[in-house]
């Protein structure tokens, strides 16, 4: 458990999206993702987890399905099991995005 | 599977904190709780359940076992099961946080 501060957590790389942990356990991990312009996590799925991003700062892409929109901060993207999404940054400015998925894989005790 | 605008999720009473539900999965619900001031979710633990708080708008007070903070916009509560926590407001503004747990309590199919 804990108090964090997401404010302090910011990590860019010229290289590709940064990605530091918030926490995570076996139910659910969460994650700040900083892109820089023209970076993003390609569209993917996972089997049996829900995912969602939640925008911080910025103007990101996001696409969920079959749907894609720009989002400003306070916006949400979410995806069941299976469902197709994904996050770029198109806009001239950095973006932040609070991500959290459940359960997480990083754990050999995960749920199933 | 969905793209929201949680800038558009505020729901207050006078009565108790106002729950909005952005999305529920078998794997993690999500909310927007919004407190006006004087309102409360008492202190209390989910077995097998992750859940965090991050804070949107206002100065609520998270509680996560022994720590107590007043957090800002962008700060994070998280605890693991059995951990408890809870939020209040004892400021004079609202506040507004999101709030997601995984596994979900709410779906029959509900990982253990």
């Amino acid at each position: 458990m804990g108090l964090i501060d997401t404010n302090l957590m910011r990590g860019f790389s010229p290289d590709k999206l940064g990605k530091l942990s918030v926490f995570d356990t076996a139910q659910m991990f969460c994650d700040v993702y900083c892109l820089e312009p023209g970076q993003s996590q390609k569209p993917h799925a996972h089997a049996g987890a829900t995912k969602f991003y939640f925008v911080i700062e910025g103007e990101p892409t996001l696409v969920v399905g079959a749907q894609q929109s720009v989002l400003r901060p306070g916006g949400l993207a979410w995806a069941a099991p299976g469902e197709v999404h994904g996050v770029a940054n198109h806009s001239p400015a950095r973006a932040v995005l609070l991500v959290a998925m459940g359960p997480s894989p990083n754990h050999a005790t995960s749920p199933k």
